[in-house]
């Protein structure tokens, strides 16, 4: 195989061969550490590269699987982890200066479970600073470029993580959500990105940006990889105290039961109005494409869900000002302008202001839980536009207001980080521009599986996910 | 049998006549509402005697058992309810003259399941106005006498339901615990209370206290009536989005396991400090009991718990403040006199304040399960002191420093309330005045079956749990 066609290949093609020893993990690392020391500089997906370590975990991969120790899927597969992801011995910076030189002792639960699966770290990627903000256009680390239109962003927070994906960075990239931080760059990048239930990932290890709408969850090329990961990392931990023992499921095995007679519901006032013209026609033909599957879709009111975003800011920036207490006091410089701003605004919160958004988003949890009684997902865009300029003065019109562009990123993922649902973005579509479009699906808590069923089922009648950027060095 | 052998049954006897047909629901009924009317003006634990319902559902009941229908241990088998608990179409004031007269349109979420399960509701229960404190000495309801001495406190705010258990005018009654209003009562009047895991009973339909801390649980004779009644009221409830789909045991069929081999751990600073003399006495006497039984008794360290009562207090008034809001500015002279006093204090804290308060649980929880991973649960008393007298003035001496009395009754239940483990208090001796003492035995989250379990054992080899007050009309 060419090198360009071991890095195109998803995490079930590249398991598959590993599994029968046709696919030496040692060559597949090289691989990838190839592209990324051609790419990388153009892409800016990486912010750490772990050459050395890639290839020893590699070799030792490899040994083991010869030796008749085949670990699963992820044993031997490459993956990348966003810099606010713990790694023993690895420089954790979260984006940030303040932390730019911090060396964790210990790895977060996330990035254990992976090495325990055998699988091998690439690196660690680029995000917005301390996750806050969705363009990945960091003042310490340099800007994240979407592969897709490198005067684009690629989203964020988990920027570096969706262009990994898009450029063949990396099969699997791992991200944080908190707003929207997996699914805006899933969805700008063109990639699968997967924000599970509220607690179903631990997040113990992870740079915290607000406890309580934290998710971790992947980045890859197709639904049936975000499975593969989410089988890896799901279930409780005892570091993390947000995380129930609520069974876990083989997210794998229950991909292909299809969509017919699912009913599914598109929550039209807020959520897809004021679109971009060419998300809203790729929303409708994705509609038509579940329908032909034998889906019925039908439009349901989610006034409740639709109005988060007030109460969810409350509650995020609540948190992370708490997170950011002391340095606020004694390096404010030390924050790039967007960040430090952001950290300083709704300072005057009262503890009423606080419990009235955790009322807000209880309320929001049951008009979910009442839409989706008798449904089996939400579908809309998750995001109402395409990636905009990386210039942060773009507007845009949207049906006929003049907007910045970025302000509009978050309205459709918020959301289901204040009611913990499960949600996750596919492809389904590009504009005139040939940026890519987002397709999201939101589900019941603690039922990924139909999440990951409905969005497979749509990923299977189209060709979306094939779709790769051409990237020159 | 008689009348008073009657009312003296636990459920698990009651429910094995009930279901070999040797004991009519009816007549069960009827010997309760005989003695609520010949003792409750004495005892005032009932607000509200449902005496036409009870005897109708009774009468049903039977008719169902006499046609083979037998549902299970609740099937016929009176029961009654703290005054929060919403009953359809009966009164439900919350101990306040605010909602005097409020009758609900619906059933909370456990009056259903006790109704699916055939049980029989006796009436309603006193309780500290608005739950939000540890006497029940009600100004719009009057004060519930303890049956162990008429001249002191039942404890609160489920002291209607301590006393109910305590003079055998019910073998069932709910209460909620929010800072340790389940096991506070059931310490001073010598009953089992039950505090399951946060989440593991819905509280909808039951007026919320503070969201965070609340929880709902029974009030029984003995442990194994506890887990019957868990066994019928447990697992989530899309009502309440703070009940996670944690699988549920057969906690009655776990109970027999005893303690041999199990490690156990006494928080000795704080909790069994400045104990009155007659309680340390039986708790001492109860960990010997358990050493008797095969169980390796071990004193630990548990600071974060101890301390939990100043972060635990700001979460509970500042989401009671924010549930009485409107009220406290346009009916605040309709509250009795310290429940006001207590929704004002606090007032000023900031959103900060209460995400720290947050975080501090999340201490403390991590504290718990490090002490509990190699133990099965912790050992303390449930209270520092036997029931306090009626008086609001009366002071004790503990440790030389005089206190208030009712000062001092929190301190050992709220840290389990903050981190949402399970507690139970059962009865472990009496003073030498004739009071009851409670021993308390907490446990991993979601595991009650082992809190059950162990409670089991001592119950078992003790006889405490057979005393029975001397009530005079």
């Amino acid at each position: 195989m060419q090198t360009s066609e071991l890095t195109a290949m998803t995490v079930t093609e590249a398991a598959a061969l590993i599994e029968r020893r046709s696919l030496s993990p040692v060559e597949l690392t090289r691989a990838y550490l190839e592209r990324i020391e051609r790419l990388n500089p153009t892409i800016n997906a990486y912010v750490t590269v772990t050459a050395e370590q890639a290839l020893a975990a590699a070799r030792e991969a490899e040994l083991q699987i010869l030796a008749g120790g085949y670990l699963g899927p992820l044993h031997g597969v490459p993956f990348a982890l966003k810099d606010i992801y713990d790694t023993a011995g690895i420089r954790t910076a979260a984006g940030s200066k303040i932390l730019a030189d911090r060396v964790p002792a210990a790895d977060a639960t996330s990035t254990a479970r992976f090495h325990q699966a055998g699988a091998v770290l690439l690196g660690k990627l680029n995000t917005h600073e301390f996750a806050f903000g969705v363009t990945t256009n960091n003042p310490h680390w340099g800007a994240t470029r979407n592969p897709w239109g490198l005067e684009q962003i690629p989203g964020g927070s988990s920027g570096g993580s969706g262009a990994a994906i898009a450029a063949d960075l990396a099969p699997i990239a791992m991200g944080t959500d908190t707003g929207g931080s997996i699914r805006i760059p899933a969805s700008l990048c063109g990639t699968v990105g997967l924000k599970p239930t509220h607690g179903r990932i631990s997040t113990a290890g992870i740079f915290p940006l607000s406890w309580s709408l934290d998710h971790a969850g992947p980045l890859t090329h197709t639904v049936e990889d975000a499975a593969i990961v989410l089988n890896a990392l799901a279930g409780p931990d005892p570091l993390d105290t947000l995380t129930p023992p609520v069974p876990v499921a083989d997210y794998r095995a229950e991909l292909g039961a299809g969509v017919r007679g699912l009913r599914l519901g598109v929550p039209r006032a807020g959520f897809c109005e004021a679109l971009e013209p060419d998300v809203a026609r790729a929303f409708e033909t994705a509609l038509d494409v579940l329908r032909g599957l034998g889906a019925t879709v039908e439009d349901v009111d989610a006034p409740a869900l639709w109005a988060s975003w007030e109460p969810g800011y409350n509650i995020l920036y609540s948190e992370a000002r708490h997170v950011h207490k002391q340095w606020l006091r004694d390096r404010p410089g030390d924050y790039g302008k967007d960040v430090l701003t952001r950290l300083n605004e709704r300072a005057a919160l009262t503890a009423d202001d606080l419990v009235a958004a955790f009322r807000y988003q209880s309320a929001a949890i049951r008009e979910a839980q009442a839409l989706l009684e008798q449904r089996s997902a939400l579908l809309l865009p998750a995001t109402r536009i395409a990636a905009p300029s990386i210039n942060p003065q773009q507007t845009i019109v949207l049906d006929g207001n003049e907007v910045l562009a970025r302000s509009v990123l978050t309205t459709n993922t918020i959301p289901f980080n204040l009611t913990g649902m499960p949600a996750l973005s596919l492809p389904c579509g590009f504009t005139q521009a040939g940026l890519p479009i987002g397709l999201q699906i939101a589900g019941r808590r603690w039922d990924e599986a139909t999440v990951l069923r409905v969005a497979h089922a749509y990923e299977q009648a189209t060709d979306w996910h094939t779709r790769r950027p051409e990237v020159r060095a």
